[in-house]
C-alpha cells in the first residue's frame, strides 16, 4: 500500500543486511521510520539469531511499541520473550500499554509471568497485576489504564496544559475524562471541544456530564455494541461505585469484533478455533477430529434408530431413497433458525423483545416453509414415481420436520442463552444431527403407520 | 448504561409529554442534552405524528446529526424522508457528513435521490454526486471528504488555527493530512504530535511521510484489515496520482466488520441478508425458502441417485441404515473445511501461502480424518453388527468421502476467488449438498461392486 513493492522489498534487504553486518545506525536509520505493525511485521519474520541482534540495537521502549502490534496467534509471545534477556523484557512491558502488556502476560504460565512482574518496576506490576486479575471476557480484561483525567473545576488552559504533559504516556488523548476527588467520573470532554473552546473556559461548562460508560464487569461484546452504536474512540470503565478504572480504545474492540465473529462462524462449522493459522495436516486434523467423531457416534444412533425400521425398508426400498432429502431440508432448515437465533442474541435484537413472539414467528415460519416444500415435494414424486401415496408420505414428512426442525434451531440457543451458556456452541452439525434424528422419526414413523396402504 | 433505568424512562415520559403539548422548549431542553444515539433511537421509535413534530422543534442541522445515527434497517430512510417537508430534507441532507448522506441516498430510489440533489445547495449535491458515483463495497463508497488537509510548509501555531476553524466541520480532527499543490498527499500527522510541538517547528519536520493510505477502488473489506493492523482511527483515500480524495473513520469501518461477519455467518448457514430483523413468518419464510426449494431440488437429485441403487437396496436393506452417518460426515467436514478457506481467504491469511501448499494439506488433512474415522466406524459396526464386511464397506466409504469432501470444500471456495466471485457464495447447505451426491456415489458405487460378498 504505502511504498511500491520494489522500494519496499530494497529497505527489507537493507536492514536485514544492516543486522547481519552489526550496523546499528544503518538499522535504525531504516527500522526507526517504520509504522510500528511494519516494524512487527519485520521483526516477527526474521530468523532468531538476527531477531536476538535486534534486542541489542534497540531500547525496551523502542521494542513495547512493536510488541504492541504482534498477535500472539501470528507468532508465539513465549518464544520472543524467551529469546530477551529477562530485565530487557520486563522493562518492555512495563513501557507497554497496560492492557497490551496484560495481554502478553495472559498467554504466558503463570510462572513465567510471575518472574517478569517480580523484576518489573513496582508501579507497574502493581497495574499489571490488577488487570490480570480481571475476568477474560470482560470489560477489565481489555480496558488500559492510560487515560487523560482531569477535574471539573480546571479552566481549558490548565487542561490543554495536563494533556500536553501527558500525551506521550496515554493510549488515548481524544477523550479527557473529568473526575472528582474520589475519582468518580462526572464528566467527559473531547479534545474537539477543549480545542474550541477559549483558555478561560471552565471544564465544568463545556464537559458532557451524561456520560457513557461501561462497568469493569461487562461482557466485552456489550462494550462493542457499544461503542459501535455510539461511534465512539473510547469508553470509560467503572467500577459500582462509578469510579473510573480504565478506558477501552477502539482497536482492541475491533480485535474483539474480529474475535466475536470468528468464534460464532467456526462454532456454526463444527471447527474449533479457526483464528490460529493452521501449520500442517495434523493440526488441522486434531481441531477439526472432535466434532467428526462426536458426530460420528451421533450419527451410529441415527443409524441404530433407523435399523429398528429395517423391516418397512426391506419391504420398500424405495424409502430410503428420501432419507437424504428429507434430512438434508431438516438440518438445514435449522441451521438458518439457528443462525437467525444466534446473531439476534449476539446482536442484542432479541433482547427488546419477548422470546414468545420469536418462537411463535418461527413456528409460522415453519408452517409455511413446511406448506410450501410439503406440496412442492408431494406433486414433484407423484409425476415422477406415479405413486400419489409415497409422494404423501414425503410430502407430509417435510411438513411436520420443517416445523419441528424449525422450532429446534431457535429454540435450543435461547434456551442454552437462558442458561447462560453461550448459544454459539450449538453449533451448526448438533442442531442437524439433532435433526436428522427428528426427521428420521417422522418419516419412518409415518411409513410404518401408513405401510398397508404404501404396498 | 448511562442513567440509572428509571431516570431515563422518566426523561421519555418528559420529551414524550412536551410532544403532545408542543411545548418546544420542554423538549428541546430534555432532547439537546441526549446523545446523537440515543435522540436517534427516541426519535425513531415515536408514532408518526409525533415525529413531524420534531420536525418542527428542531433544525435541519440538529436532525442530521440524528440521521448520522440511524441503520437503514432499523427504520426505513425512506419512509423517514417521505414525513419531512422536501427541502427540509434535503437541507439536512447536506448538513449531515458526506458518507452518511450518500449511504442515504444510497437506499432510495434513484428518482427520488436525484430530486433531493437538484433542490439541494450545489456545492453539498456535486460532493454527493461524486461519492455516489464509487462501486458498492470499495473505499470510495465508505469514505467521507470532510477532513482536515494542512501544507507541509507552514508552522504548527498555523496547522493548529486551521484546526481550530475547521474542527466544527470536520468529522475526524485526530488526524492531519498533509497535502501540496497538486492536491498530493504528502505527510500525515496526529493531532498528538500538534499538541506536543513547539507552536513554530514546521509541519514538515514533524509530519509522517512513511504513509499507509488506500486506494479509491480498493474493496472495503481490505481497508478495514489495514485499519485492524494499524489501529488507525482513520485512514486516506487516494486516486491513481496520490491526490487526497476522503478519509475512511473507523466507526464506519465498525460497520464494514459488522456486516461482512453477518453476511459470512449467514452465507454458511444459507440465509440471505440476516442484518435486517425479521418481522413476521412472512418475511422470514421469503428469505429461508429459496435456499430451501434449491436444496429440495438437489436432495431429488440425490434421491433419484440413490433410486438407480433400488435393488441394491432392496437386496440389503441395512445399506440404508448408514446413509445419513455417511452423508452427515461429508456435509460436515465439507463445511469445515470451507470454513477454514473463506476464513483464510477473509482474512488475507491465504494471500501470503501458496494454493497448492493449502490443497496438499487440506488433502493430508482429510486422510488423517478418514482413515480414524474409517478405522473407529469399522470397528463399531463389527462389534455391533457382526459382519465385518458391512463394516469395511462403510469405513471404506467413509475414508473416501472425508478425503474428497475435504478438498471439495477447500476447492470451491479457492476456485470462486479465482473466479472473482465471493468464496462465501459457497455456502454451507452448497458444500453439504455437493458432497452428499459424492457420499452416497461413493457408498452406492462400492456396495454394488462388493454386492456378491455382502449378501
Amino acid at each position: 500500500m504505502t511504498a511500491p513493492m520494489e522500494e519496499e522489498n530494497l529497505q527489507r534487504v537493507k536492514m536485514t543486511e544492516a543486522l547481519y553486518t552489526d550496523n546499528l545506525q544503518g538499522f535504525r536509520d531504516e527500522f526507526i521510520e517504520l509504522h510500528p505493525y511494519d516494524q512487527a511485521l519485520f521483526y516477527s519474520s526474521l530468523e532468531k539469531e538476527l531477531r536476538s541482534k535486534v534486542y541489542l540495537f534497540l531500547s525496551p521502549e523502542e521494542m513495547a511499541t512493536i510488541f504492541e502490534h504482534i498477535e500472539n496467534e501470528e507468532a508465539e509471545y513465549e518464544n520472543l520473550l524467551s529469546e530477551m534477556v529477562p530485565a530487557y523484557a520486563a522493562d518492555m512491558l512495563s513501557e507497554m500499554y497496560a492492557d497490551d502488556a496484560a495481554d502478553v502476560l495472559n498467554e504466558l504460565g503463570q510462572e513465567q509471568a510471575g518472574s517478569y512482574l517480580t523484576i518489573m518496576d513496582h508501579d507497574s506490576a502493581v497495574e499489571l497485576k490488577e488487570l490480570l486479575s480481571y475476568e477474560e471476557y470482560t470489560a477489565g480484561s481489555i480496558m488500559t489504564t492510560e487515560f487523560v483525567a482531569i477535574e471539573a473545576n480546571q479552566t481549558a488552559r490548565s487542561a490543554m496544559y495536563i494533556l500536553k504533559k501527558e500525551a506521550p504516556q496515554a493510549e488515548m488523548i481524544y477523550y479527557l475524562y473529568v473526575i472528582d476527588d474520589q475519582s468518580k467520573l462526572v464528566g467527559v470532554l473531547t479534545l474537539r471541544d477543549l480545542i474550541v473552546a477559549d483558555d478561560e473556559t471552565m471544564i465544568a461548562d463545556i464537559m458532557q456530564d451524561r456520560i457513557q460508560f461501561v462497568s469493569v464487569t461487562e461482557d466485552q461484546e456489550n462494550v462493542a455494541r457499544t461503542m459501535r452504536d455510539y461511534n465512539f474512540l473510547a469508553v470509560p470503565v467503572v467500577d459500582f461505585e462509578q469510579r473510573l478504572l480504565g478506558i477501552i480504545t477502539v482497536d482492541d474492540i475491533m480485535d474483539v469484533m474480529e474475535e466475536e465473529a470468528s468464534d460464532d462462524y467456526s462454532k456454526l462449522a463444527g471447527v474449533s478455533d479457526l483464528d490460529r493459522v493452521e501449520k500442517n495436516s495434523f493440526t488441522a486434523a486434531s481441531k477439526r477430529l472432535p466434532w467428526l467423531i462426536i458426530l460420528l457416534f451421533l450419527g451410529m444412533f441415527t443409524a441404530s434408530l433407523i435399523g429398528k425400521f429395517e423391516e418397512t425398508l426391506s419391504q420398500k426400498a424405495i424409502l430410503a431413497v428420501f432419507i437424504p432429502l428429507i434430512g438434508g431440508m431438516a438440518g438445514n432448515t435449522g441451521t438458518q433458525a439457528l443462525a437467525v437465533a444466534v446473531r439476534g442474541i449476539a446482536t442484542g435484537d432479541l433482547e427488546n423483545e419477548s422470546k414468545w413472539k420469536l418462537i411463535i414467528r418461527e413456528a409460522g415460519t415453519g408452517l409455511i416453509t413446511g406448506s410450501i416444500c410439503g406440496i412442492l415435494i408431494t406433486v414433484i414424486i407423484f409425476f415422477w414415481q406415479h405413486d400419489l401415496l409415497l409422494g404423501l408420505l414425503v410430502g407430509i414428512s417435510i411438513f411436520f420436520t420443517l416445523i419441528i426442525a424449525t422450532l429446534a434451531g431457535s429454540l435450543i440457543p435461547l434456551v442454552m442463552h437462558k442458561m447462560n451458556i453461550d448459544p454459539a456452541v450449538a453449533s451448526g452439525p448438533f442442531i442437524t444431527t439433532i435433526n436428522d434424528i427428528i426427521s428420521i422419526l417422522i418419516y419412518f414413523g409415518l411409513a410404518t403407520m401408513f405401510m398397508s396402504y404404501l404396498l
